[in-house]
């Protein structure tokens, strides 16, 4: 059985690209560029809870990556570098092997330095990431900057991962919620077009929540504008709930002034990526109204709580 | 019970004071300063690993953040910022409050910001903890950087953290293994003053084993120079392993050029921190050779490792 420097080294000590210090001291060194903001973000993934036990560990060393560049994208920064601190229950080699290809296959792809971590033995796998991004001084975008009179955006389709979650059977969408591709350079050409962002890891309700509280405004979004995978024609009982509460889909809902939306249709067609405008900003109590084809108010819930009595993702 | 979200913002979200944007947006956004390098270290503490169930909160809110300001430190940086994610079987307000009150009153002696974070629902107590610190360009200690006819110093004393864990009736031990001082003003000055240097987590024959393996250079400690707590005087049968291998001590172990014995023993006198001269650096093969009184080899073994067959801490 290796030792635990033995796994860093055989398994996650990697040459790195912009970094002057990586794994083996007590801290990685970096330079960041001046004039240039840092970003920030961590996310823990516990066994059980976010994912089951057993699950593929190159997926999960995919996943756990992803939902961290899919913070940084939110807020438009440019992933450069992250940390991976790592419960495992035994050091098993195929294990380890197949969970850094998955990791390192996405570092690679945006150029992400892993920097350094912890390599500890628990009884429960837990994966836990900070990533480390930057973006030019001023321009990064946060939940607290839209305004009455903003378009609501959304890239890609929504409800996916959670239909997924429901029905593993649907080998088209497992990719969604096991193999989630952050929107990386959807958010770092956003810079300077969207006002506010997110990225929709709890389910659209929730998060569009958190930019009208930040923001102190109102919404309105008309659920039919919202994209969704055509397999919902097959599980209409599940449809608005995945759509509107589902989370794990880790596309980016973001707001922007009405004078962008040539801008924004044309970006959609370069990436080629749909971008959706499903609603409007409005002045007023921050309340989110989600409206039908007649334009009749649907009742939805909230974003996952991981302290709420019942689990409802 | 609060929500996740209520529990980030009752028990974790504080002024900052270095920070453009900290806690509740998907990132947080800091401004490094120019010509200052960025330190990252990352630390995962696991129940019933790294700490007993039912470990007094405050103490572990205080351990969790110090194991990592402990690495700045032994590379000289100033700690800034602080993220922390934390897996919690439920959310306890009293257990939240008071490991909130330990994590910040370190925190905020040291000018830590804490910047970001994510909370979720877990069957086992797990925190881990990313620490960012500056340090200016080209003075960090590393652990590679030490040259034969080095002194080898060590802060502090050894061996204390372990013999508070063989002997939790030792009233006077128990904060050196629940509430380590990091040494932070301490790697702070020793810039430019020490080459190599690494904290005393894992043991010192294991620590100390890591800059000679990095530094392709062999060491002779003297063991009767090793400072030790006067409680061993009771327990003979438990010093040597304690004070050669014993974890959880986070002293700095750091290796200096003869000619800077005397402004290291001024800067003892000036921080109050006991600094001793304990051996030398060889030119050689990465072996460390610990001598008694008599200049006899004494036996030790190597550092903690979290995957070996027997755990030895």
């Amino acid at each position: 059985m290796p030792s635990e420097f033995e796994i860093i080294r055989r398994f996650f000590d990697r040459p790195t690209k912009h970094t002057l210090v990586g794994i083996g001291d007590d801290c990685a060194l970096l330079r960041p560029d001046a004039g240039l903001e840092l970003a920030v973000t961590t996310d823990m993934l516990v066994e059980g809870r976010h994912f089951l036990p057993g699950a593929e560990p190159e997926a999960l060393g995919h996943k756990a990556l992803a939902v961290n560049l899919s913070d940084l994208a939110a807020v438009g920064a440019t992933p450069r570098w992250a940390t991976l601190a790592l419960a495992l229950p035994a050091a098993d080699e195929r294990w380890l092997a197949a969970f850094a290809r998955g990791f390192f296959a996405l570092a690679e792809r945006y150029g992400v330095d892993l920097v350094g971590g912890d390599t500890t033995r628990g009884p429960l796998l837990t994966i836990s990431i900070t990533a480390l991004g930057e973006v030019p001084a001023g321009v990064a975008m946060y939940r607290a900057s839209a305004r009455p009179g903003d378009d609501i955006w959304v890239s890609g389709e929504l409800g996916g991962a959670a239909l997924a979650l429901a029905h593993p059977e649907l080998a088209e969408l497992a990719p969604r919620l096991h193999r989630p591709e952050p929107r990386v350079e959807l958010g770092e050409r956003l810079r300077g077009l969207a006002r506010a962002a997110i990225d929709v890891s709890d389910g659209l309700a929730g998060d569009l929540g958190h930019i009208l509280e930040r923001s102190q405004v109102g919404a309105v979004v008309e659920y039919e504008k919202i994209p969704r995978p055509a397999a919902f024609e097959r599980f209409r009982e599940l449809e608005r709930d995945c759509v509107l509460s589902g989370g794990d889909d880790y596309e980016l809902l973001f707001t922007a002034a009405q004078p962008q939306r040539n801008e924004l249709e044309a970006l959609s067609r370069e990436l080629k990526i749909p971008l959706s405008r499903i609603g409007s900003v409005q002045a007023g109590a921050a309340k989110l109204a989600v409206l039908d084809a007649a334009g009749e108010p649907i009742a939805h819930r909230g974003g996952f709580d991981h302290f709420a009595p019942v689990a409802g993702r």
